[in-house]
């Protein structure tokens, strides 16, 4: 199957690079991004071409990649800079790819199409996840499932009610309204529970655990697979002011065909830097992603193998009309993109 | 490789319903069991067509199965009984296929063919496993092997000088009589060693380690592989009287061409209800079952891969000729299911 | 890949044989070695022919082995010898097959080709691992990498002072000189570090830490996958005697395409018996083998699968041209094999 390249993807979190490289593989690409001494983003092919080990091996001398296995160094533009012995002649193919790298948001983005057309102000803004007026706990979920069947999941929040029910189970679960909005290839799924009473976390900000409240919960997805979740509540019928706002980001990157990486980042607007609560959310986190999303994504990709979800003609429901769009709408923009490769 | 469908198959012990679901891959199916209010057993496809998640991940409530990941419900006849969002259309693609189910001996049945040819009177008889005159010792081993080599080793009883020595290694091995019956579809192999010291295990029985007996193993056979063993010992030429009677069943359940669901159920007349006794049994049936034969069943499959045993010429003996024969009649009854079905 | 046929490869050290069998897969070939009671070595395909279970399940009885399924006896010349059920007729067919084994320098050979050409005297003269003047520690390590991987790896010695830098990081290694001879099928990489500190390692035998030395690396590659390396250092430009020179064989024997056995021993004419030196010893082969050259080796594999590395076009530097040379002289041995085997 296809895959978008034309488009940023996640790679990781900016600060991971306090620790050490960060390299994954992201549409089949293996890719090592790092840290100029100017403070940009570099990304390079992960791959030695001498004798194709992983750059990663190596390590960071100044600007350059030093390769661990016989020390030829990379500079971020992919030319071999230096062989260790003197007089050596390098050899005009030993190069590495480079791929358009830059950090916003806290998030490390790649760009894998033309370089040419990597242009940072198509990234998807998330400018929410650094507000300062907001505090962020980021997390990370490897997960061995197609990408789609996580904007799925996400596009489709009836799943909540049952995967996560100790968390939010609604008793007006079956009064649900359930709409889709698009605006250009931006698609919003949104799910309405009307007048019911709040979640236990939300509890405190409505009053009691008995004052109604109207739920909506929005799902805003970007082409390919980057998706913002926003969970407010509201007196019932009255949309005037939300009594509590919880915005998060999902930022998936395929790696492979049945392959993903899951990065999430939960913003609140209360109890700013307050690692306690930081480390409840990153608990709460673990609970409802490792343990409770990935083994069902897992296991539908389990079944899937290299099949596509909608060539096995899956019953389609109303709730699934977001899904429905946004699956297409990346159908389409991956057709586009494939045409425009084209020569006319 | 075909299998046969028209037949029940073990998918477990009736009393693994006390914990919950009973779900296995039977003959390459998912197929989920669980109990109704009536005391009947339902089969369902373990499988939701909505997004393909396994529906034991979800729950039971009264007779239907709730999908864990949305909450689609499904009743024991397939169909699909709930939408849980008020007035959502069900469409009517959405059910699940259903097997025939029954417990009968204390185990579970499902029935993989044509529904209306499934009839419970022909399972194989195993009441001793539920005979209130013998205490039973039930087992489960997931194996790594076809479902064949299984039959073939329990065909073959002279392994269990070699594989099981410390159990049962005869001194008169060497004078062994192997002999074959057929009735019908049922075959039985029979293995006699004449008057030799008994095992360990039965000298109580027959009066001493050094009183001699006729030791004699019978296995019967029935399609496609289940497997009852009886072992008894006699005073040397005198059949009128077993000195002692052990019967166990072995049920083997392919799972897919190289694995299969291994249950065992070993049987006694003596020190009924004896938990100590049920205790030796259970750690004996771990060391010749788990830690002896298993090793030895997965060693084969490891080799043949996804040939058939007999495509590679195996050397023949004379004590082969049980499980030649079971083979053979396992591939005609195949073969005529297979004809069967064909048009005419 | 094919491989060489024609040649002796190392299946285990000889002293394994005290413990038990000796039981590897070479080349894609089982096979089981074991001692005769003459002394000499045995080597028969690890298969037997009744049940296809691994021979090693089973036991030596004298110069016999005894199958561990049902007790079918094959002697070293692979026939069968013994049905254990008397009168039992033995066919034919039942035989394994042999493979011409010999026991030298504490080493167990094995040939896989035509048994008539097998003559041990081609055996790589290995005679310093058994010097009564020299001290051996052994090793073994199975990889997940192409044999020819680890060949390369010997024969480009640059990657010590990356791979394995704190035991041997030298500060004139941008001087080196690498040189490659060839003497037939030997093939012979020198690498030459002229004039520079000694490693920690070598300081005693030199006379301390900053006493210069010319550091010479040696490694002698014999068909199709032995290497001896030699270090020697000698006071600069002066080569009428060596100061310390320490001695190592590696022996690695393909497995399969992707994997290999991975043997080394490496002596010593200093502390001779000293068992500490020796855990020392072990302790640097358990850091340099398994934690730093294996990692390495197997993330190549990974990235290359069934590729051939030169198939991919690996850029290659001066210092490559040992291991192109050694990859060329195979590559025509195992054509010429092939050639040979064609009728004409
Ligand atoms: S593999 Fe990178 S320098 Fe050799
Ligand atoms: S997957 Fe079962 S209800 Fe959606
Ligand atoms: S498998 Fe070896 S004797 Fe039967």
């Amino acid at each position: 199957m296809a895959f978008l390249r034309n488009t940023w993807y996640m790679i990781g979190w900016a600060n991971e690079l306090d620790i050490g490289f960060v390299h994954r593989t992201i549409v089949n690409e293996n890719i090592l991004a790092y840290r100029l001494s100017d403070g940009s983003i570099a990304a390079i092919e992960d791959r030695c071409p001498h004798r194709f080990v992983p750059l990663h091996k190596g390590r960071q001398i100044g600007d350059v990649i030093e390769c661990g296995y016989h020390g030829l160094c990379f500079g971020a533009d992919g030319s071999c800079v230096k062989n260790p012995v003197e007089g050596a002649i390098i050899p005009k193919a030993a190069r590495v790819r480079t791929f358009p790298a830059v950090s916003r948001y806290g998030v490390l983005w790649v760009w894998l199409g033309d370089p040419a057309a990597a242009d940072p102000s198509s990234i998807v803004n998330l400018d929410f996840l650094v507000d300062p007026k907001r505090s962020t706990v980021q997390g990370y979920m490897p997960t061995r499932a197609n990408y789609e069947l996580a904007i799925d999941n996400l596009s489709d929040l009836t799943h909540v009610q049952y995967v996560h029910s100790e968390f939010q189970a609604s008793e007006v679960f079956h009064k649900l309204k359930s709409e889709v909005f698009q605006e250009g290839n931006t698609i919003t799924t949104r799910l309405t529970l009307p007048n019911g009473k709040p979640a236990a976390v939300y509890s405190n900000a409505v009053g009691g655990l008995d004052a109604p409240i109207d739920l909506v919960n929005e799902v805003e997805w970007h082409a390919p697979s980057v998706a913002i979740l926003r969970v407010r509540g509201y007196r019932p019928g009255d949309r005037s002011e939300s009594l509590f706002d919880v915005k998060s980001a999902h930022i998936i990157s395929a790696e492979s065909q049945g392959t993903c990486h899951y990065f999430f980042g939960n913003t609140r607007d209360f109890a700013l830097g307050d690692h306690k609560v930081d480390e409840q959310i990153k608990q709460w986190q673990r609970t409802a992603f490792i343990e409770q999303d990935k083994p069902m994504l897992e296991a539908q990709q389990a079944f899937l193998g290299d099949r596509d979800l909608f060539d096995l003609h899956p019953v389609l429901l109303h709730t699934d009309a977001g899904s429905v769009r946004i699956r297409r709408a990346l159908r389409k923009l991956i057709e586009d993109e494939r045409d425009a490769a084209v020569p006319k």
